[in-house]
C-alpha cells in the first residue's frame, strides 16, 4: 500500500480496542500509530501490569488498562491477541461489556478450536470476524512489536455465517491491508489444515530435533552446536519461539496436526526403508519432489 | 587468516590434482588461483567433457583433462571431490597411477563408507587423509564454485592410524585453512554420528515434509506455496540440494541415519501422545529444550 495514501485515509474505527498487546497486539498498535488510518483512539489490555507500564512507555496507545470490561464499553472493534488457549475465558468477561454493533475479531493461529471457544460469549448484536495474520518472529511480549511487522505478510480470514456481518468482513480485511498484509478468506476447517502443514507441522518438528540433539551425549551435544551450520542451524531458527504459544496452537489444532504428522511419519519411514534397503530410486524420487516445490517458491518470489 | 600473509607463503604443494571440479572441487581451484599458496601447478580431472569445458573457460585450472591415471602421475596431493558413491571406483583407478610419497584425500560427506571403498586400492608408500570440508550451497557444478565457500567453515580431519602419515595430515590440515576454513580431527565412526544429526537428519526431514506437501490435494498444495513464510519456507531450503549427492549421503551412511532418525521418531511419536493427551507439561519440556539448543548456539555466535 502507498504509505501516503494510507495516512490521508480516513481512520477506520473510532476506537480500537487491543487485547494482550504482545508481539501481534502491539505491532497493530505501532502500524495504528504511525499511520493514524486504522483508528482515532486506541486502547490497550493487559492483565500484567509489567506488560501495562511497557505499553505506556512505548507510547502506542492512548489508554492503557487491566480492566477490560470497561475498556471495551465505547469500541467499534476489539482485536483479541492473547494466546489460543486464552480465547475462550477472555471472550466471556468482554463481549458481554461490548456496545450493540461492535466488532469483535481475533488473532489466533488455529481457528476450529478458537472459534468453538468464543462462540458460547456472542451476542447476535456483535459481529465476529475470526482473523489469522501469517506473521511473526522467534521474539515474544509488547517491546517485540514493530509497525512493519504485517508487510506483505497474509492475513486469513475466517468468517461465519450469520456471525460475521459483511460489512464487518470489509471492515476487518481493510485492518489488516492497512497494516500492510494481504487477506484472503477460506473456511476454518481449512485454514487448519493448510497451517497444520505450512506452519504448525515444520515447528513441531523443529522442536522434536532439538529435544533429540538434546538427549546426545554430552560431547555429540556440544558438536551438534559447533557444527550446526550444516542444516540443523535453520531448524534452531524456528524452534527458538514462544513455548506457551506452541502449547496452546499444538493442543488447540490438534486433529489436523496428528492427520498432518501421521503422514509425514508414514513418509520419513518409507524413506527409512529405501535407505536400510538401497531403494536409490525412491529416495532420488522424493528428493527431486522437494526440489520441485522449491522452484515453485522462486517462481513465487517467496524463496 | 589474513591474505597478505597467505600469499606471501610458498605454495603447499608443487602439483595438486582435483578430480571432480564440482561445488567443491571447483572451490578448492578458486581459492587456489586467487591466493597461489596451495600449489605451483592445478590440474582439473572430470569425466564429462561439458564440466572440464566450463572449467578451462573459468580458468582455475593449469591442465583440464578427462584422464586421471596420466592427471595424477607427478602429482604431490591427489583431491576426490567426487559423490561418495563413486569414491571406491575412482580411488581404483587413480591410486595404482600416483607417484611414490604422495598423498590422497577426499572431501566425501560421509567418512566410514568412504574409507571402506577407498582402503582396497592403498597402497603403503602413499598416505591417504580422509577428509569433510562442511560447507555448501544448493548448487552444484563448476560454476556453483567461488573462493570464499570455506571461509570460517570447518573441515573435519578423520585420519587412520597406519594410513595416515603426520605429515600428510599436517599438510591437508593446512590446505584447508589456507582454504579459510577452520580443522578438527576426529574417528571417522564420531563424525558419522555428528553429521548424521547436524546435516543428514534435517536433510531427511526436509525432503520428506516436502514431499508429504506434495502429496496433498491440488488446493492445499497451492495454498502451502502461498503460505510457506510460515515455517515451511525453511524447510525448502535445504531441501534444494543434489538429489545424486544425498542419495548417496543416506546410503553411505546408513546405519548413523537409520539410528538417530529412530530416535528422532520416537521423540516425534512422544510429541504426538502428549497432544493427543493434553500433557502440556511435556509439550512445554520439550520445546524449552529446543530454545536452550538456540540460546547456546546465538551464546556461540552462529546463530
Amino acid at each position: 500500500m502507498d504509505d501516503r495514501i494510507a495516512s490521508s485515509a480516513n481512520p477506520l474505527f473510532d476506537t480500537l480496542v487491543v487485547i494482550g498487546p504482545g508481539l501481534i497486539g502491539a505491532s497493530v498498535l505501532h502500524r495504528a500509530r504511525r499511520d493514524g488510518t486504522l483508528a482515532r483512539r486506541l486502547i490497550a489490555v493487559d492483565v500484567n501490569p509489567v506488560f501495562r507500564d511497557r505499553v505506556r512507555e512505548l507510547g502506542i496507545a492512548d489508554e492503557v488498562t487491566g480492566d477490560a470490561a470497561s475498556a471495551v464499553a465505547d469500541a467499534d472493534c476489539v482485536m483479541l491477541c492473547v494466546p489460543v488457549g486464552a480465547m475462550g475465558e477472555v471472550a466471556a468477561t468482554v463481549v458481554p461489556a461490548m456496545r450493540s454493533g461492535a466488532i469483535l475479531t481475533d488473532t489466533g493461529s488455529t481457528k476450529v478450536a478458537v472459534i468453538e471457544a468464543i462462540k458460547p460469549s456472542l451476542r447476535p448484536d456483535i459481529s465476529y470476524v475470526p482473523a489469522h495474520p501469517m506473521a511473526g518472529t522467534e521474539f515474544s511480549g509488547p517491546d517485540a512489536g514493530f509497525a512493519t511487522l504485517f508487510d506483505d505478510r497474509w492475513c486469513l480470514l475466517t468468517p461465519l455465517q450469520d456471525v460475521s456481518s459483511d460489512s464487518a468482513v470489509e471492515a476487518v480485511e481493510t485492518l489488516w491491508q492497512r497494516c500492510g498484509a494481504r487477506t484472503r478468506t477460506m473456511a476454518p476447517e481449512h485454514h487448519d489444515r493448510v497451517c497444520a502443514i505450512v506452519s504448525h507441522l515444520p515447528h513441531l518438528l523443529a522442536f522434536t530435533i532439538c529435544g533429540t540433539a538434546d538427549d546426545l551425549a554430552d560431547q555429540t551435544r556440544s558438536e551438534v552446536l559447533d557444527f550446526a551450520a550444516s542444516g540443523f542451524r535453520d531448524f534452531t531458527r524456528i524452534a527458538a519461539s514462544d513455548p506457551i504459544m506452541w502449547r496452546d496452537i499444538f493442543l488447540s489444532n490438534r486433529e489436523a496436526i496428528l492427520e498432518m504428522l501421521a503422514r509425514f511419519m508414514e513418509d520419513a519411514q518409507a524413506m527409512a526403508r529405501a535407505i536400510r534397503w538401497d531403494d536409490s530410486d525412491y529416495i532420488v524420487d522424493r528428493i527431486e519432489r522437494g526440489r520441485q516445490i522449491r522452484r515453485s517458491l522462486i517462481g513465487n518470489h517467496q524463496a
